[in-house]
Formats: structure tokens, sequence, C-alpha cells
């Protein structure tokens, strides 16, 4: 509640066309609604521009699908994020609507159509191995209303596959870039274009990969500049970020 | 012992009131059983103020079994934490009052009631996931004497769900905050309240959360004053520091 | 703001004791004073118990100095930790009062007495190095209004001096325990008393005691109950938490 | 160079408007300068949209000037970062028009004024100890055509701070968060707006801090969307990347 | 496409002989072959001087069929590394060719001998349990048509084993030593000959030898000159390099 | 070979009471035997006064069952270390002497009687959980020809129940202190007892004990003197060395 | 006081031979010493064999003269480690017998002379920039009453000049090896001789040596039985255990 | 010695050519000399191929000038790293021919001309900064006997620079990449030659390149192949090995 909307309140108040208790409940608005094991941000929308997801892993199933089932009567787009198959099984009973990409591990629900801006996000992979978490972010961005392109397995062990996909990739508002081993593509991809990249580094590779730490601290210090990084794997991140850059 | 039990066992070995035999086994007194395995701090409770809590991680389950054996003939409360549901059932087998509680994985006889304090412990988690521990961390609480109130899900990222339940928190005499991830929860709690805080990282996160590090730092570096942290996932340690403070 | 305090504030607009202009100021009230690089937390004390402490490294004398200036209006006790001396002779012209503890590295104004509680926290060390970190938790819980008693040099390698010194901890509403190098005295100083340990690991050591990590580490793992810990080196946070409690 | 400029080249070499030599020169055009210890990037304009920039750390006071000289050539703004007061001396000789900011350590020379958008970039911080972090997004921000509104001092151990700057927040169109510690204002400002949030982590903070370690994954991990995260005490960093989206 | 090679095109294209669109499609020239989830890099052996390896892990059974399929139409040697039972059976299929090592875990396919030069390639292992990794850089060497000496178990628990197979270790071009644990045979081995020594950390040991870190280190640390170390595991990656030095 | 042996040899060479063919041989004597894959090393009890122990772990059953074989024909006692079941039964079916401790997870052939010292080796252990490990020291501590006496569930918790113990432990020749969690046992009876103390950190614990590392950073660290540390978990290398200690 | 002692008290207190005030005062007997900001340990001699040895790293100059002024009073043999120059001059005013090694960094006075066993203690180094350490051990075991051979810069590259001294080294009664980088010289003396072996990894190296850490790791791995290790650097812990096995 | 040398030996022996004390001094040939605090490898050479070479650091001045002095004797070229210009100083003393160069801090004394091959080292970095450790490798590389080429300032944040010296690159037998921060160079390097690249990690950077660490892991994880490591920094250890590969 911002400094305006006080006033209007408390005008209101003092003009008897909102009581004191109505005053009280809107100030303590029905931000959330309480299930127990959880709250659901009712408001987020209104707040951050997108309804609240579900992040699956280390819930029960009986948890997400309860979630799912209250979210269902706000008619909104639903998105569950680490989700497995038995999840997407329960929440199917409830809705028939709802998706799952086992590349992704997602769960989706589209409940309406969204308007989606003329620009694009590009998403570049360096291997076939990082292609579940471009899945996820590719899930994320487009049920959150955007177009997205994809560049799959072009590593810089053959930057010629690369160069080759310049046009795409430079033609694109915001770029994510997902990599694991030692995650050089964001420093090459950077250093090519003047478009945002957000890379997310992925726990592909072994031994001193240390399971996605390499790519993440070789992102962290790209010598290439507009480059910032995500947790590793954590596609559904970046794919949130990129939709947020790619409607301003 | 101290000096002042010294001096009085001396004085009684001089006054023939004590053998010296006696005065000998007194000083070395049968302070712990012994089952070849495991040797049973009996007198615990006396120095401590709570009895002994089974640590069950590692231990066989005839370990488990003969270690609760050995504690019902003292009539106590018992605890046992990181319990498996075999081990449940193998306590069960000699103590009908045994319970299990699957989330907290712990097994609990309650052989006495403990009075309790007026004032409670407030046990508060960043979301759902973050529930095993603090479950942990209440039935401990409760175990030991006291009443607990818990404030589930109210994590940074939807803020308002915590301002609701602020009354709640502020009226513990003492709050546990468990939170995973970035652990943020804990630094906002502490910077609003003037109650000691026990922070419980978790170990819910992916990538560099690296199973409760990432919340355990964050915690440690917390800007605001009046929080100390415990292990990983440590809701028994929590529960337990919580009932001294609570009793205090 | 509680919800009794706003229906009262609410109620007050609507009778026309509080102009809704007065009403907005009283909402986004005066709860901090903004000096351009600082905003000083001038409600802390109602909200959180104490007033705002200054934490004065990464800040440059004349930050420090204007911060104090400042604080001074409010007639509070004022606590600069991790000062330099150049702080104290900056604040020292503008307070004859100012005091500097060169072993805590404190500065310290006392512009008003505290009534102590009855009971008193227990500081002990492990070495005769630990005790800069000592000190500032004293420094600070003496400030705040509290009785302190220290336990200098008492390492689990003379486990004796520690036993000689028993009674002393022992009658403490709170202990803090400082320790570097392995940490073992918390251990065993948790597994002889019955009152809340805080555990504060020391930079003291070399080589693998990694500036003080070693001791963090054994003090989370701590196979002693009642324990928690407070960041490397923090004797600060120690003597806050610690006066919280004692004061309970 | 992207298929129609080669098919343009090619087309013109045919029709001899171009000579193969002249073809090869544009095809290995003059797209650096060769310093002998630098090669610097004069075609990165129109790559990726900014002139290099002068990483002026671990390279000698000659080595930045000589730079500085061969860029004056081009016109363009520069900026230095890292730099020492001694480089700044030296380039001060070459050129009446640089600047050095002691907070930020840079130095920068503005040659000619560039348009700025409408939308501005929000840069908050967390202490006063993170100014100089800050400092340096803010220069590199302003001298790159954008407008900055700066928040300083609202971390969450006051959190009402940062409630009462919350509409400068969010009426950036690209919001910096800088902070040390435990970093946890990245999620509770990312979980009250809707616009992207650059986390910036600084070496503020002792002990487990690690030198922003602790502060950078604990951003990595936020619970709130819409964040990414750029290298410790990367404010040029991110002050570019907030330019590049607050130019989109 | 070097200067010559442009300059010729150049000139065809002027001269006629080679269309502006020819001219385009040869320097866009068809350098890779897209699987979809893959671009196979078709012309690595001409710019590498080996064709692509598939690193099966990460990938599916189909996605390696589909790739093996592809590179059977260019009738080059196939080696596929950290490759399943499953995946062979798959390939099996396909190619009759096809032959499976359990221990380095690779799939081979011989569709031509290539010559061997007489020098050879020794690799020599501390331990039994460091062979799987031996034998992949075996497998990889001798495919890239390499004569390979094994020389197994001759850590420096036991140094005379080394010492009587020196001069088999000393004959080679090249040395590849593969050890787990301290890796202290690196050390020894680079100590006694004048050969260039790729290190290969192994996994073997527990506790603090982390998976291959603690030799990793060591091997970085080698106090004899002439040693180079690759990931740990990394048999290919030691072949191959073996085999690049081996043909020099 | 010393210089006294070489000059005997030679002489014996010069008097043709030995051939140039047998001095070649004698020099490189056959100090082992090679299976292909593993070199048995026959001449290790000369040398460091043991005959070569079997580590198991990364063998194949057939393997250990081999080198089994061959050392059977020696006459010595055989042990095996981190064992499985499955190589026992194997080795069963070659030595009936053959027995396997399945929490030591050893397994022994005991083909003659060694003279034991007076003296005895002590194994104190922290808790119930480290016990596998402490047998594992037991059982290679007794097959070298030592009287081992152990003392289980001493930690600090409850340290009264070590001091009742101390008789024992001090009566020892060497010390071997088995420790989870914060391993602080190992600095409380290093500071009790004149005697070496071995120190073996054990991977019991969670969270923040990093299997084990805790443990062996704070018994590195330890403020007693007269301490020593192997490997985590490493209970064979404990005995062994303690052996060694005890004969001397 | 172990059961004898107390059971002999008794009798006397019983007897009238020991009034009950001085039972309780042997009991709580002066086994210490109290300057206040340190505890010296008066009877560590009769418990560990040693008297007390002074860490002086972080004490301040005053403190150390202080503490060396009371042990002077005892007559025992005086050990400061870490100790600085400004210190031993401190220690010179009160004792002429105090003398200072530069490069061990000890202070020592020599009260009486202590009878030495005939067997020798071998220190051996792998380069020369590890003789600090190796200097700190052999000033520990020669005040302790030891004879010590040096063997110095035989490290693994040069494994001959190893084998040449590979005589003094088999005839000490325990070992002592130094070595910092990869450490492995601990291995190779491991597998050639049959004493106990203590490893001092030094922080001798750069980069990935990281201080010591990457030797301390090997040595903690070493494939050779019969070694243990301390901490970094520590050539006082080294020199101390091997006076006490040397003594056995 | 190998067999040969030995059947050789023993025949003179035999045949009284060589006395037997002859034999046994040949047998312990003085292959090393003593200075007391180093034993320099004489025969290195002859067993490695190269002369010694003085890691200067953690020598004191006097012992690196010792050092020298006895080497000078020998004739060869001298070579020290990690000099300090005090030890220049000092070796220049004692040789008129001692060069030094700052930036590689390295100390050369050339006191014979060695043969070069026709092939040459290429030494390439990524940025500036980079330099003084690509200037160890030429300076060692150089003083072995072989030709260089260096290539400054490639970073892939401006890839057409390496593209335009890809020949040289390409022409070399061997190639040294130095780079610091992420070390995408390597991995873009190895992707397009087909010659050994020896990656060398450098300091170059701030926050999390944790002082090469990042970079390193980047270089041991990346998805060229022909790649190999050596320690941070180590631009002695690239020179060595390269000199080794391209005199092969």
């Amino acid at each position: 509640m911002n400094s305006e909307e006080i006033m209007k309140l408390l005008q209101e108040v003092k003009e008897d066309k909102v009581s004191v208790a109505e005053g009280l409940a809107k100030i303590k608005e029905g931000t959330y609604h309480d299930l127990g094991y959880a709250k659901i941000d009712t408001n987020r929308e209104s707040r951050v521009g997108y309804p609240e997801v579900i992040y699956c892993a280390g819930k029960t199933v009986e948890q997400v699908k309860g979630i799912v089932e209250f979210m269902l009567t706000k008619n909104n787009n639903i998105l569950g994020t680490r989700a497995t198959y038995e999840m997407f099984e329960a929440v199917k009973e409830i809705s028939d609507a709802a998706e799952y990409n086992a590349s992704a591990r997602t769960i989706t629900i589209k409940n309406k159509e969204i308007n989606k801006p003329d620009s694009y996000i590009a998403i570049v992979t360096a291997g076939t191995s990082d292609m579940p978490v471009a899945e996820e972010a590719a899930v994320t961005a487009e049920l959150l209303g955007n177009r997205v392109e994809k560049v799959i397995d072009v590593g810089v062990a053959g930057i010629h596959r690369l160069f080759d996909k310049l046009e795409v990739i430079r033609g694109a508002k915001v770029v994510i870039v997902v990599a694991g081993m030692e995650g050089a593509l964001v420093s090459v991809v950077g250093g090519l274009i003047d478009k945002p990249v957000i890379a997310v580094p992925t726990s592909v590779g072994y031994g001193t990969s240390f399971g996605g730490i390499t790519a993440l601290l070789a992102m962290l210090n790209s010598c290439a500049s507009g480059v910032s990084v995500v947790n590793i794997d954590n596609g559904f991140g970046a794919g949130y970020l990129a939709s947020m850059i790619n409607k301003l």
C-alpha cells in the first residue's frame, strides 16, 4: 500500500464510506490463502506481475494437489516445477488441462491465453545434455506469454556451429545460455551480442565439474559484459527473468 | 560434585556415617549404565536438566531397542531422533506407549506429564518443504514440556504473510526460524522482534544451496542481532535449546 | 503497527482527533533518520528492545562520527564495534563520555544507567588468545545492562582448570563459550551444565584452523545439547543474545 | 559479418567495385588495434553496443595510459575500473577531462553526451559499507547514458526503511541490489516488485561471510523470482547490464 | 578459413567460377549436421585432426543411436565414452562392428585401419582399482592409431615394482600416469624420465580423497617438471592428448 | 639394498660365487609377484615389517580371490579390508580359515600365531555409531599380534563416563580415539594422558559434519599435544600404526 | 586422581591424618596457577609427561613474559613456540639462559639436562623451503631430551638422494617427514621403512597448494601404512609426538 | 641404472677392470651435491633431459646464491624462478652473465647455446594482465632452447582478435594458453587446432575467481580435447613441458 492508497483509505474512513472494521480488513487484506501446510500468495500477480509458481520438490503429492486445487479457483495459468510424474497424475485428476513435460519435469495448466510481445527470447545450449534445463526455461517463458527460439548444441568445441546461428541469437531481446562443464559458451556469446545474457550453469559434467559449480564460477567471472547468472540447473528462474525482460 | 557436596561426604566419612568403600562408590557413583555398545548417561537429568536423548542414526535396530529397554526402567519420557519406522516397530514391542512421527522421524514415549510454563515457543518456517525439520523441533519441545505455536510458509518472497502473523511470533518467549535456500527469513524476523531467535538451516534447495550450507552461512551472517544458529536440519537441537530458554 | 494500533489510529482519524495528513505521517512515521550515507533506525529500541549498534568496519571516520552525533541527540547508550582508535578520537571530540576498549575494539558512550537483573552471564574462554572476542562480548553485555563473570583460559588440554570453575559457570543464567582451534570446550561445558550455551568460534589457530572455520564446524556439530553458534569472532552478537536471554 | 554483408561484399568484388585485396582486408577488417601488450577491440561498440571498458587491475600505469591514449583518438566516452589514483594522475596528463571517483575507483572521460531514456535504474544498498560497489555501478550506468536513483542503507534489520522507499524502487525499469553479509535484501526486494533485480554481493562482513561468498550464495538461492547475480563486488558488471536492460 | 582460402574464393567469385550464392554457401559451408538435439561437427577431423567423439553421459539411448547412425555414413572410426551397455545394444542394432569395453565403458566401431607411428604410449597405474580409467585411455589411444604399453599396480607403497618397469616407461614417447589416493606416483615417475607425463587423477580412495580431488591437487603441485593434468577419471582426455603428442 | 649388501654381492660376483646373470637377478630380485591386474609386494614384510594388506574396495571379487590365492602360498596371516560379504564367500572357497567381520568389513586368515608384547593398545570411541571403525582398527591390531582394550561410548557430552575408564586408557602404550561429529574426545583424552594418541575421525554425524571433515579438522587442531590423525574412517591405518608403536 | 588415591585420602581423613578442609584442598588441589589472562597448568608434567609449552601467537609480549616469569620458579625447561624476536627480548630480560631460534621461531630456556634415550628421531624434508618447520620439530624434540638426525632436501623429484640416505632414516625409532607441494615424499618413505612416520604438511608451494592443504590431503591419503599426520606447519606437534614415541 | 648398465658394471668388476670399492662408488655414484640446506641433483640432465631449476621462493638470498655458485661449476644454463631482485643482485656478484626479468621474476644465466628445433611454441594470453605468467613460460622455453611466438590479449570477449591470429597459433607444434577469470580461451583455442594445448590458469580476476581456481576448474572441464592443465600461475611448468614436447 503506497501513500496515495493509504490517504484515500483514510479519507474514506473519515467520510464514513468505509467503516473502521472494513479499514482494518483492507489494510490487513486477504493477501494470501492459508492451507495449513502452505500460505498461497494470492496477490503476487498484482505485486510482482505473475501468479505464484509451485516449487514441487520437497512437497508431498497431496500438498501439490491441494495447492493446485485452490489455485484452479483463481483461473490463472498454473506452473509446477521439479514435479514428479506421480504428482502430475494427482493433478490430472482435478484438471483435464494439466500437461506434463517429462524432460523439463513441469506440470502446466493453461487456463487463459496471454498476449505475447513481438520480441522473442533465445535459449542457447552448449550440448545435448543441457536440454532438460533449457526445456524448463522454455516451458516457463512460454507459459508466461513469450515466443522462444531454441539453439541447441553449439558449444565452443565446434564454434562454427555457433557462428552459423548468430543471427537468430542476435535477433532476440534477451538470451538465455545454458551450459555445463566449463561454461565457456556464455563468454563467447556475451562477447558477440548487445543483449542481456542470462547464464544458467548445469550439472552436466564429471569430476571437477562439481555438479555445476565450475560452470557457475566460470559464468560469474565471464570476461564479457552484460552477463548475469542464476542458480545451477535453474531453468525456471532464467525463463521467468527472461520473460520479465522481454516484456519491458 | 561441588565443594559443598565433597565436604559433606568427607564429613560423613569422618563421622563413620559413610564407609570408605561407600565414599569411593559415591564419588565414582553409578552415573551411567553400561550396555557394552552404549553407556547410558543416567545422571544427565540432574546435571543438564533433561534425560539423555537417543540419536538413532548409525545404531542398529537392536541397539536402539536395547537402550529404550533400559531407559523404560527409569520412568522418564523417552525421545529417539532420526529413527526409522523399523526401529519404531521394535520399540513398540516393548512399550505400547511408543509413538512415531513419520515427518519428524521421532519415536516418543511419554511416561509422565511435565508442567508447562505459561510462555510459549514459536516455530516459523519459510516454506512447506521445511516442515519435517520444524516438526522435529516441535516434538522435542513438546515432550520436554512446552507449548508450541507453529507459523508455516511465511518466506520473504511473500513477506505480507509474515507480517500478518507477527503478533503470534512476537508473543513467544523464544522463536525458532526454520528455512532453507537463502534463509533470509531469519534476518527479517530477527529485525522485527525482541526475543532470541534460534535459526535452523534446512537442506531444502538445489544447486548452490549445497544441502543447507548456504542457508547456514546466511544465518551466521545475519545483520539482525539476537540470532544464533544450530546445525543443518537440526530440529531436535533447536527444540531442546528453545525449551531451555523457555523455562528460564 | 499491530491491528490494535491501526484501529485506534483509524478511529482517531474518523473522530477528527487526527487529520488525514497526520494519519499518513504516523503510518509512515519517522521510524528512521536519514543521513544520506546511513538511515539510522530510531524505533529499533521499541521494536527489538535495544537501540541500534554501529558496526564501524567499512565506514569512514566521518560516517561513524556523523552517526554518533545524531544518536547523541536521543540520549541512549551508544555502542560502536570493530572501531579503530582513529574513529574513537573523532567521536571523543563530540562526546567526553566516550570510552575505547583497545582489546575489544569498541567505542562506548554511557548516557544512562540500566537496571541489571540479579542473574549473570558467564563468559568462558579456552585460551588467552581468545580474550579480545570475549572482551567484545563482555563490553556489549555490560553496556546493555548485565552483570558478567569471566572465566579465562580453561581449555580442555588442562580440563581440571575448567572443573575448578564449574560452580561459577553453573551459576550463570546463560553461558558464552569462546574458543578457537578445535573448539572442544563448547561440548565439554555443554555436557556439564543445564543452561543455554552460546558458542563463539574465534580465528585463533593456524593451518587447518582456517581462521575459525574448524572451531565453527566443531561447535555446530557439538554432541552436547543446548548449544547454538554465532559467526566467527562475533563477540558482539554473543553478548547481545546473552543479554536478551539474561533479561527474559 | 552476417549473410547479408557477406553477399554484398562478394557482389562488390564480383562487380570490381572492391578489389580482391580490399575484400580480404574488409573481411579481416581492422577490428582491433594492437598495442603489443593489448589488442583494443575497436568494433565492440557496433558489436555489443558499447565501447570497450578498461579493467585496470593487473595492468601497469603505463599500460593504462597507453590504452587511454589510443582510445582518445576515437572520441568515445572512456571508463577505467579498479583504477588507482596513480593511474588517474597518468591519464590526467593526457586528458583534462579525466575524472576520478575515489570511492568507486573509476576513471571517466566524458567526450560526448549520450541520450538518456526516460526510465531509470534504482540502485539499492543494504548498508553504508556497500556504497563503494554501488558507486561503481552508478558511475558505469551514468556514463553509459542512464538516470540513476540511489536508495542507501535499507537492509532488512530495519525493514521499514525499505518499505518507505518502495515507490522509488518500484518506479525503476531495473533494480540493482547491493548487499554483503547474508544478502537477504535481494529476496525481500525481489518479492515486492515486478522488475528485473540484478544482485551484487559485496565483500562486506567478516568470518563466515567469506569475502562475499555467503551473500553470493544467498542471492543465487533467492526464493524470489526475477533475480540474477553478478560476481562479488562487481558494480561495473551490474551497472553495465542494467544499462542494457534500461535501454531495451 | 584462412587468408589464402578466402583470397582464392574471392578470386573465383570474381572470375565467375563460383557464383555469389555458392560463395555464401561455401563461407557458411556445411560444417556440421543438425539432428535437432545435436549438431554433429563434421569438419572436426580437418580442423583438429580427429573426428568428433560421442560423450554419452546425459544423452538418451535414442540420441546416442541417432548420432552413431549419422556418423556411420561418414565411414570414420567411432568412439562413444561413458556409455551404458543399453546404449551399446542399441548401437549394435545398426552396426555389427560395434564393440563394448565394460571396464572402460566405451563403444567403439572400427571402420578403417589407421597407420600407427613406431613410438608408443605408456599407461602406468598406481593400483588395480585405477584400471578402468587406464582402460578408457588405452581404448581411446588405440582407436586413434597408437601402440600402447600398460604397466599396472606400481604405486609408491612398493616402489621397487616401479623401478623394475622403468625401462618400458622410459621407452615411451609420452607417458600417462593414472592414480588415486595421494597420487604420488606422478611425481616419482616425473622425476625419473625425460618425457611428457599426462597425469590422470582417479576417484579411487575414501574419506579425504574427496573423489579424486586430493590426487588432482597433488598432481597439479607435483615437484617434478614435465607434468600436466586432466580432469578426474578422464581417461579419454589423457588418451586423446597422448595420441596427439605421440603423432607429433 | 644397502651398501653392505651391494659390496657383498659384488665380492661374490668377483669371486665367481655368483654369476653375472645371477647378480643381475639378485639386484632386480623377485621382490613382487605379477598377477597382471596386481603386483603383489612380496618383500614388504622384510622392508616394512608386515606383509601386504589387501584393500578390497574397487577390486572385483575375482581379483580379490586371485590375490588371496597367491598370498596363501606364502603362509602369512592375510588381511583384506573394505571387503564385501560376496568377496568373503569367494575367499572362503579357497581357505577354510577365512573369517568375516561384518561390522569391520574385514576378511582375515590367521595362518600363524604372532607373539604379542605385554603392552596393549586402547581403542576409545565417542559413541556407539563409531564402533565399525573401531572394530576395523581392533581386527587389524589383533591380527598383527597385539592385545586390544576397547572403551566404547565415552563422548564428552557425558564426560564422567570417560573419567571412569581413565585407568584403562592410561595403562595402554598407545591409544586410538575414534570419534565423529565434533571429535572433541580426542583433545580431552590427549590432555589427560602421556601416551601417543592416534585420532580417527569418523563419518558419523549429519549436516555440517560433512562426512567426517569436521571431526578431522578438529583433531588436526587439537589443543592437546601428542595427537596425530589418519584419514576419515581409516580404522585399518590406525590399527596398523598402533601396532607399529606398540611393538617398539 | 585415581581410585587408589581417593581411597587413600578418604582413609587419611577418616584417621584424622588429614582434616576435612585439607581434604577439600587436596581434591581441588592447586593444579594450576592463575595469572588472570592465563591459567598455567602446573601438574601437566605429572599428567602427560612434559611441562606446559607456551604457544606465543595471539599473546601480547607482556603475557608471554609473565607466563615465563612464573614458569621460571618451577625450574623446568621452557619452550615458547611461534615467538617473535620482540617476545624473546622481553624474556631475555628475566632469564639469561633464554635462546632464540629465528628459523624455528622458538624461545628455549634449558634449566636442566634430560637423559636422552639411545634411539634417535629422523627428521626428513622434501625441500630447502621446508627447513623452518623441520627446525621447530628439532628444537622441540631436543629440548624434550632426544637425539635428532636431519635429512634435508630429498624430495621425490630426485629420488636417488633419498635412497642414499635410507640407512639414516631406517635407523631411527620414529621418522618425521616434512613436505609441502604434493607431499609425495611421505608415501615413498612410508613404503620403505618399518617405523612410525609422522607427516607434517608445510605451507610451501603456490596456487593450488592452498597453503599446505594439498600436502595435508595427500598425506592423509597416503597409500603407505604407518603414517599419521599433524596440522600444517606444526613442527612443534610432530617433535612432541616423536619424543613421546622415542621414549616408549 | 638400467639392466644393461648393471650387467656391464658387474662384468667389469668380474674382470677386475673395476674394483669392488669403485663398483660401490659407481652404484652409489655422485648423483647429487650436498650443500647442507640443499642437495643439488647433478644427474638430472641425464635422467630427465634438463639440469635442475632453482625454485627461489622460500629460500634465503644466501641459499639461492650458494646453489647458483655450485651450479656455475657445471657450466650449464641456469634458471631461477620466483626470484626477487635482491636474489638477483646477490647472484650478479658471482656471475656477470646473470639477467633478471622483472615481469617473469626469473634469474637466467646462459652459459652455452642450445640448438633450437625448427618448430616453435605459441604462447597465447587472454588479457594484458596475464603477461607475467606468459613471460615466465617464455623465458623458460627460450632458455631450454626453443623458439617462441607470443599472441597477447586475444580473450573471447573480442573473439575476432583470436581468429586473426589463428595461423600463428595453428603453426606451432604445441600451444600454451594463459588465462585468468573464466579461462574460456582454452576451450575455444582447443576446439580450433590439432596440437596439444597446455593450459595455465592465472590468478587474474577478483571475487569468485578465487585467485585462479575458477580458471583452473574451467580448464580441467574443457569441452575441447587435447587440453591439459598445470598449476595456477605456473608459467615455468608450462614452458618446461612445452619444450619437452617441442623437442620430441
